[in-house]
């Protein structure tokens, strides 16, 4: 492992190895935090390896500690990975004043407006830096990488994976904030993050992608009905209306009586880490 | 279910629901609050239950966001229980000074020496308030309800266990404090919350009250190897040596490689359940 990744905690689970890990990033210009499960019995062969993108106020530990998804990590022999969900102690004002923007609301793209664009990077870190790092570093093969992710991570997973087909060859989200431009989150953050043209905010936006022509073979996504966010932020039903008109293949799963919360993630999360496996292995 | 329980969250998690509760207790008199896991398909038919007494720090949200336990308790149709490790703002002095002793340390036993002999009773809250409402409010059979539990808690569910066996007829841990008279952390709880009589202290250690006499069908342990606490606060090795010596029998695993921590439960918690349902099965 390089000198310069430090970690922080390592764990047997599953008979695999659940670490967390801090490293200096050139593209943030700050320590970051990641968090990687390697499977039992990996003998240093590529493995695929699935990036988890989490919600707002989470970090990198959330989805390990929370998912449950180890077990099934473990059996089907994937790396997963996750990430800090925004640079931390960045020093510009107002970072910790609201949850739902700044620090722990990174939105998974590289800011543009000033002060947020010289630290709020997150779109090159997980296509590039940390990208290279989980390939290099953790063996993940190069082309069996897919994402997913939650809420605002889920807009992440959906957003990176419509852009970046060639690196994340499988796409998946839970309970996803599916048309940021239409609301409340995805507004004030825009607004922040990438200024007032609307037209920069369509590339950060999955409805708009899709109607704008990107494609993928597939997207897998889970939806819990008592969501309390689900009218006003998530608006899937955007999404889906998108898809049917543009023909983007879309399997939109709704679920009564589950809401926003890890016990509806880890419900479904061997569901997911399936299709990622079935999808990836089929691509090679 | 009781005005005076009340529901502070619930969840639907495989199929079943994550219920976490608070309530004025008469035992402690002081609010408490406990987690129930309810298993789908119930009908309001008796369920076999499973409490889980958790360690040091912990709340009864540990186990139930850690753990990874719902998907087992949903496909054996186990109602899973946990309970805070400690009655709260009892306003004792002290009370918040340490990790080890006090809130969140309260070693699932009453205290009989002032000032913590007032509200500190989690044996008789467990044992009996909790266990009514579990049977009454949540439809547990009361011939089929086993115990578990994890370091400070492996503890509890080993002496309560011992002690109540017509009331817990399964009993497991994992890296559990098997002889906390001869480590520091049980010194130092036994001292405050028991005085200085190593007589009474010898009815709250497992190894002492097999060793005095009591006997349950059988013991599952689970224990990391590269556990930190291992050598000098767990000792299972005393535990080992007593059951050998006066016939109890014991399931002592160790496994290489794995810590304290919840990674190491959720790896082997499936196995716990399992043994627990046909412990019960076969009690009935």
């Amino acid at each position: 492992m390089r000198q310069s990744l430090e970690i922080r905690n390592q764990h047997r689970c599953f008979e695999g190895a659940q670490g967390f890990y801090q490293h200096d990033s050139s593209t943030i210009g700050l320590p970051m935090r990641f968090s990687v499960y390697q499977p039992p019995h990996t003998n240093h062969q590529p493995n695929p390896a699935i990036f988890f993108l989490a919600g707002l106020t989470c970090t990198d530990e959330t989805f390990m500690i929370k998912a449950g998804a180890q077990q099934y990590a473990a059996k089907l022999g994937l790396t997963l990975v996750t990430m800090d969900t925004s640079p931390r102690e960045t020093g510009i004002p107002g970072e910790n004043e609201t949850w739902d923007f700044g620090s722990g609301a990174g939105f998974y793209l590289d800011a543009t407006a000033k002060p947020w664009s010289k630290h709020y990077l997150m779109e090159s870190y997980i296509v590039h830096e940390l990208y290279e790092i989980i390939i290099n570093e953790f063996s993940a093969d190069p082309n069996r990488i897919g994402i997913s992710g939650h809420s605002m991570g889920g807009h992440g997973a959906l957003t990176l994976g419509l852009r970046y087909p060639e690196k994340f060859r499988s796409v998946s989200a839970f309970a996803p904030v599916s048309a940021p431009i239409q609301c409340p989150w995805g507004q004030k953050a825009f607004t922040h993050y990438l200024g007032d043209s609307q037209e920069i905010w369509r590339n950060h936006d999955a409805t708009a992608l899709i109607e704008d022509g990107n494609r993928i073979a597939n997207i897998l996504i889970d939806q819990g009905l008592e969501d309390p966010f689900l009218t006003e932020q998530l608006c899937p039903g955007q999404l889906e209306k998108v898809c049917q008109n543009t023909g983007q293949k879309l399997t939109l799963r709704y679920h009564p009586g589950y809401d926003h919360s890890y016990y509806f993630i880890s419900t479904f999360i061997a569901e997911h880490l399936k299709y990622h496996q079935d999808t990836l292995n089929a691509s090679r």
